[in-house]
């Protein structure tokens, strides 16, 4: 860790006008300086402001704990408050003193909570609350090789788990069954937290975020299987494969997964720097309409992924960012047939100099299990 | 589940001239309607405009989890958008309809993501964003018998944690290995979740917050133990003991130790209807600083505790909030000598008609374990 991020947002909160940039516990305060807080009413937040030093402010009985951090080395100033303070009003001063004015333009982070925000622009009066999506966003978003490598071990560690499926999904067990093994194998793989495990059976599959439930898998049932954790440097796995258990895929079954399986791999080999999220996005999606299906690709085809499971860039009709070496997201078209079935197929890649880096590796087929 | 606390809910905002009142996914709006939604950039939200029927916007793809949860059985309206609408605009068109004119005194969660305030604030422009807090808090830090039998369970599971300590808190164990099969036993004693496990040893027992580290456990070491979890009813934990680990305690450490036994049953003995949260704080601080000790007492004595770990009512200095029968709280004062070690007891009670009901009953001593 290095104070090289903060001072990269410092600059583009600058060129952008804005005047200062304030992130609260979560993925943005952990990517900019380390500091992976628990998120609480008590205000931790790191101010940057368009000139001068940023600063951390933390309760005072949380102080030690910068110190034990990788934010505790970057030199960061640190504001401690005690519980009785106005913690608003402290970050409030110490920011207008650094611009040598109240600043105006005040962006918080796209997940600071409401109570911050908004306590943050009443101790500003003058001020205007808006996101800080440009400058956060614009610096996460673009993966560092060292980062790339993280996305690369956390892909590989669900390689792991979808690999031995076939150990947990069998005939006559429960989703929650098998969502409670493949949880516990996430974590043997290598990962220290569970972020879902979606497990849809037969009907379910076509609830394209259904979870788990109480639903005892059957013979010939296709299953929806999406999982993801969270590794021990935040970052964060997320891969789909579509099962089918205790039976064979007849002929119209295959050539159904199959439309699938090309707007999939279709969209993947179009990933290259300079094409948009959008035309990403048009890629599955002609190829799943073209086969008479495209009603039932019911969600966008991915999402950024990093400190966080979902974040910029989101490959959706409408986002025209053209893609940069180094973007890391999803690609996972679907098809749903409500009331029958539901397939996907999901793998996170990353954008290269000159093409697409595939992290997940697994067989993209409809895989039979033997029940 | 019931549309009951939907329409308190409205009933106060109209109270309060607030002409509408939005939440998104978490304890508010598990409060709310029971909907326990994943929390994502996708707008999720319950609006409850002053008049009119409230109403549940929600992505599409997720519309079908709403029947599947207590939510489904409401009668609630659903709005559901598809990847390409834009989810704020449809929202403030419906809470629009319903009012008659555009809302003007918009009140969101206090844990409701600044990009859903503000893109919510975006689709109405006349509006001005406040916090919720006075309509959502003041139904949730009342809590219903059945609430605080909830609550009552989570409390006695934790208690069996807390009993079982000495398995687990031995000489030559890391905190970080201690921490681990505490997290896996208040999974095994009845809680779905683990929100945290503080285990700080000797010096780290003087940092408040501090979790877990490398430090070993040595002959002698004071050990503040904080934990709690999550029950399958979204109700939490959270009790901490301090034991003495290998040794017996010194004739001074013992007298030590019963300053802030007095100061934690003093605070306890007075909560009944009517006293304040600042007096129940203020008898607590008074023991410890007439022992000589109170600035070393850095934080307040307590929280509210329900959906939430951390909710209202909190238990400070200038919190004049008279409590209520129902109110849950912790009455947790501590004590941190730096560089030494620290100690603090906390117990999660309940302002019942004429007094106090204890949801932690464990010895509240020094517990001396064998190392």
């Amino acid at each position: 860790m290095s104070i090289d991020r903060v001072h990269a947002a410092r600059a583009l909160a600058d060129e952008l006008d804005i005047d200062v940039v304030v992130v609260t516990p979560g993925s943005d305060l952990r990517y900019l300086c380390g500091y992976d807080a628990h998120a609480m009413e008590r205000l931790t937040a790191l101010a940057v402001p368009r000139r001068g030093e940023p600063l951390l402010v933390v309760p005072r009985l949380e102080a030690p704990m910068i110190e034990a951090s990788p934010a505790g080395s970057l030199g960061l100033e640190v504001l401690p408050w005690d519980e009785t303070d106005d913690s608003f009003a402290r970050l409030a001063e110490a920011v207008t003193a650094r611009l040598g004015s109240a600043p105006v333009r005040v962006a918080v982070g796209s997940r600071t909570w409401a109570e911050h925000a908004l306590g943050i622009q009443r101790a500003l009066p003058g001020s205007a609350l808006e996101l800080a999506s440009p400058v956060i966003d614009r610096l996460r978003m673009v993966k560092t090789p060292a980062e790339v490598e993280e996305l690369a071990i956390a892909g590989a560690a669900i390689d792991r788990v979808h690999a031995r499926m076939g150990q947990w999904l069998r005939v006559g067990r429960t989703e929650a069954e098998v969502g409670a093994d493949v949880a516990a194998a996430i974590l043997a793989e290598g990962h220290v937290g569970v972020d879902f495990t979606i497990v849809g059976s037969g009907p379910n599959g076509a609830s394209p975020h259904h979870e788990v439930s109480d639903r005892v898998v059957e013979a010939g049932d296709m299953v929806v299987v999406d999982i993801g954790g969270e590794t021990a440097t935040g970052y964060r796995s997320d891969c789909t494969r579509t099962y089918l258990v205790g039976g064979h895929a007849a002929r119209g079954l295959t050539e159904w997964f199959a439309v699938l399986q090309r707007a999939q791999a279709a969209a993947v080999a179009a990933v290259r720097p300079g094409v948009t999220c959008a035309q990403i996005d048009a890629v599955a999606r002609d190829v799943i309409s073209k086969a008479g299906f495209g009603e039932h690709f019911i969600h966008r085809t991915g999402h950024g992924i990093g400190l966080d499971t979902h974040e910029a860039p989101y490959v959706v009709a409408g986002n025209d960012l053209p893609l940069e070496p180094g973007m890391a997201f999803s690609v996972e078209p679907g098809i749903y047939l409500p009331g029958r079935y539901g397939a996907r197929i999901e793998d996170i890649v990353v954008c290269t100099d000159d093409g697409v880096r595939n992290l997940n590796n697994g067989p993209r087929e409809l895989v039979e299990l033997p029940g």
